[in-house]
């Protein structure tokens, strides 16, 4: 696939940046890639085409302005962020086009890095109307490069659509953690079934990096928050059992969608 | 292992009163087990020493005035149930012990049944002050002779312990499956992580079972969908970030006691 960039520069050692390096190696034959991690000098992007941040959400937010005097005039930055209003908008004047990689790993940091990590996932990108459709178009051959499925989405509508299909799941999912342990405490834990072992993968997310997601998408979190809320507090009222059969009928109903769409041939023990 | 009982009665003839057969069968030699379903003469239990009532919840309740006068004087009754108190409530006067297997598999329905569904698994007894001794020692050596794990627990307390272990977390999956799938809809559906899909395989349950669980544990269930509800009250106000990072470390601390504790060598795939 012919790819317009032949200097990229990472910015962000973790399972997403390393990935990216990974990738870039063994598929993009020809081009140069280099790491930059906290506390190296931001200048060493100067020769990049493509600068792709891939550090917490908050570091690409903060570091936006300092990278801005060593990008080159034809450089194009991108971003691997969960959330993207925010970034989106802080980049403004920039070539900057928000890009967001369906993928992940039960192991985070830099040693779980795979080269086929995206591969067969979805990778959103965010254009904004002013961005150059040139960017966009040599964003997108990087990522479909990189094996993913490109999909454009305005920002605001891929905030909203995450709170639903990520943010709001992984909140629930630590605080169900949270509650269960403090409930019944860690002997009477252990009578769990397998039900609460599987559904809870999720609370091992550090809270850094969700701390982040939850203060750049806080209006859309918040209102998919209420909504759960009204459901439990119907759930809770419903003593005819009219209320569950509703919702589990959705559910299951929904689950076998999800399911039938794939998961993009994962091995199994993925995440995200 | 010595087991008193020689004839089995089975009452339900799903995945865990046909697993209870299989296991009977497999072992324990020289005893005579009979299935009965819906519809079926109660009075055939008359010849059985150990009465075992694995139909929902609602229907075991339902059979117990029904089954009384078939009962040999010295038989034992006992259920699978996933709540306690009702019962055991309504068992009073009758030989009855209250029994809960914390086993299941993905798939329900005699057809997944398996001989070694409970070995190694937690089974619970919830016997009354008024029962007799020698009743829960038998019904304790069943249970172990198909390789169980047997601990006793007062009714109250278990149905408690599962509103956080199993029921809340059941109610939840399926309102979050069911509030991504509405808040997106079936095309964005698919751009949803593997994380959404590993946490919701409990939204394939079926309503009538949990109708059933909500109703005979309607206060325990309401008393922890308050908490839950609470504490999402509190992260969708938390513009800091300090509720979160409470919630996810202390997730985080108990999924670790909950994934220490293993899955007693589950097969993958295993459910409830």
């Amino acid at each position: 696939m012919a790819v317009a960039f032949r200097r990229f520069a990472v910015v962000g050692c973790g399972l997403i940046g390393g990935s990216i390096e990974l990738a870039i190696r063994e598929r993009l034959h020809g081009t140069d890639v280099i790491m930059l991690d906290r506390g190296d000098d931001l200048a060493a992007v100067s020769n990049a085409d493509l600068i792709i941040l891939a550090a917490p959400i908050s570091a690409n937010i903060r570091i936006l302005p300092f990278l801005r005097p060593h990008l080159a005039s034809h450089a194009v930055v991108t971003d691997t962020g969960s959330t993207k209003a925010t970034i989106v908008g802080a980049a403004a004047g920039m070539r900057f086009v928000g890009g967001h990689p369906i993928a992940g790993a039960a192991t985070s940091g830099r040693a779980a890095s795979r080269a086929d990590l995206f591969s067969g996932r979805p990778w959103l990108l965010t254009p904004r109307v002013e961005t150059l459709t040139a960017d966009v178009e040599r964003v997108r051959d990087f990522a479909e490069a990189l094996g993913a499925s490109v999909r454009l989405v305005d920002a605001e509508e891929h905030d909203r659509l995450f709170a639903w299909l990520s943010h709001l799941p992984q909140l629930v999912i630590s605080t169900l953690m949270h509650l269960a342990g403090s409930g019944v405490g860690a002997d009477r834990l252990t009578l769990a079934g397998p039900g609460l072992r599987d559904s809870t993968r999720l609370a091992f997310s550090p809270p850094e990096i969700w701390r982040d997601i939850l203060q750049t998408n806080h209006v859309n979190i918040a209102s998919s928050l209420d909504a759960l809320i009204a459901v439990l507090g119907r759930l809770r009222d419903d003593t005819s059992g009219e209320v569950l059969t509703e919702i589990f009928e959705s559910a299951g109903g929904w689950k076998r969608v999800l399911d039938d769409a794939g998961g993009g041939g994962l091995p199994s023990g993925e995440t995200k």
